[in-house]
């Protein structure tokens, strides 16, 4: 197995990338190999700077780098020897099986529909995060800024993909698959999901748990939480806050540290025809490291494989 | 000035909100009188029972109560009896000059419209929340669950309501509104936001200080921040289960302190002909005793004129 890594992707790239990959080197098996991609002087004087041998890694060159502000379609377009431009081109010849990055999440996106292109059936890939439980274990959170505007089909579709997700990579038994939304009761909601709770109560594509609120996000009430990318981002953002707080109050405590984002290594792209991984931008190597691991996870899992069934 | 309290809403009604009763007349000057709408016997054996003096509040007995659980406009018509009906009653005689309950929220907002009304040009009244700031102050945030699909012009409303109750209430001079987003950028968010941010960057009606996101809830960034309810609910729940986590995690901290919804008593109404204030299903005394101080607060900042004028 190949995994491609954007070592010029996120805040402190490439040397949090560039340690990232150290780290996670360690973590691998033999036969699977990490191709950083990148500026390949840079990223060899960092590993020589560690004293850490080049020859583990496979390399291929790029001279242009995505800036995390640009704008995703246009870059993506002009910037053909970018990280994330040449890492798809990758991807989509199959000289990788997975491609991570911690760069520009737009871009990630942009370059997951245009190279490797939607699984045919899923009308809007979506991104995903982890909500850690209180009493242990997670939520999986979906759909967190791919699309900010959604349909019911949209939301349902996204109950397909987060059950398969939490099943091949978290190894959750029939997930309980929940809609964010403003109270307990079947009628709740804005007219988006008034118009969503009848598809999940009817579909038997995944284990419909009902509505839970956002009081709910780190409870056990279900496995997986639905909800348009707005919303999504919203939620997630404030939960990133929870750490910060707890971080600068000084609170030790398990709970918030499996609340920190470092643990799961990045949001993959669920429902493209391939394993994407996009990371968060302020990623160390700590992240990093969990990132590539994570996209090492979902071609194992072959996630990608069985959402495909399931859209068939 | 007289506060109507109702005593039989809330979920340790009427035991907590008669106990909160006692506790804000001690915070009361001699000319805020409360007005206990409830059962009046029950009320006054609670009375006896602490030893306090029943002459102190006046009483409107009434033989019905809207439960939690009820449909909120069925309730209000066929329960012409009960607390709510009867506190809007009084409302809109003028007999009080505001009204509080921890009861049925849907039941107080139908109350509010079908009573005391909306002001004329307000289109949708709005519901309130406070997120304490880590370094002190607060934002506020509305809607929280009022009207779950709002249009761009209700949001730009919610804007001029929140500055004018942050100023009247909380005396935040030229208080900064912004909105709540996935993205500081201008052409960020879902339709709803993209079609608002430009109503909101020619308005000379409030001080707009741009996009906020999920994370800068707690910061220094704005003193309103506006969303539609269903966002809003969303978020003023996350923010209250994190009070819940601090509180088992036994953490002790002001900031936590602060996010203890009990220290602000409740959401007032705003946009109606009357100050009107819900507070938290499961209210303590502690919460409707400052419910009782925010609905004196209210009224005596004048701001209902203060919303009507601007409105004008």
């Amino acid at each position: 197995m190949k995994i491609g890594l954007d070592i010029m992707g996120g805040d402190y790239a490439p040397q949090a990338t560039v340690l990232g990959a150290i780290a996670a080197h360690g973590a691998l098996s033999a036969n699977e190999h990490l191709v950083l991609i990148g500026d390949k002087e840079v990223a060899v004087n960092i590993l020589q700077e560690n004293n850490f041998n080049p020859d583990h890694f496979e390399f291929v060159h790029t001279t242009e780098v995505i800036g995390m502000g640009e704008h995703p379609t246009k870059a993506v377009v002009q910037k053909p020897n970018s990280s994330i431009s040449v890492g798809f081109r990758l991807l989509k010849e199959g000289s990788i099986q997975t491609f991570a990055s911690a760069g520009n999440t737009g871009a990630m996106l942009v370059g997951s529909m245009f190279s490797v292109k939607a699984i045919p059936g899923v009308l809007r890939p979506a991104m995903t995060a982890i909500a850690p439980k209180l009493k242990g274990g997670l939520n999986i959170l979906l759909d967190v800024g791919a699309n900010a505007d959604c349909k019911p089909e949209n939301l349902l579709q996204f109950g397909i993909l987060g059950s398969l997700f939490a099943e091949s990579i978290y190894n959750i038994p029939n997930p309980r698959v929940a809609l964010m939304n403003i109270g307990e009761e079947e009628e709740k909601g804005n007219l988006l999901l008034q118009a969503t709770y009848p598809l999940f109560k009817e579909t038997k594509l995944f284990n419909f748990a009902g509505n839970v609120e956002g009081r709910d996000l780190f409870g056990d009430h279900s496995d997986v939480i639905v909800c348009d990318g707005f919303t999504g981002n919203v939620v997630l953002k404030m939960a990133e806050s929870f750490y910060v707080v707890a971080l600068k109050k000084q609170f030790k405590d398990d709970f918030f540290d499996r609340l920190n984002y470092e643990e799961y290594g990045g949001s993959p792209i669920l429902g493209v025809n391939a394993a994407v991984v996009v990371g968060h931008g302020i990623s160390t190597p700590k992240a990093i490291k969990n990132m590539v691991l994570l996209s090492r996870d979902m071609v194992e899992s072959g996630l990608v494989d069985k959402i495909k069934k399931a859209f068939q």
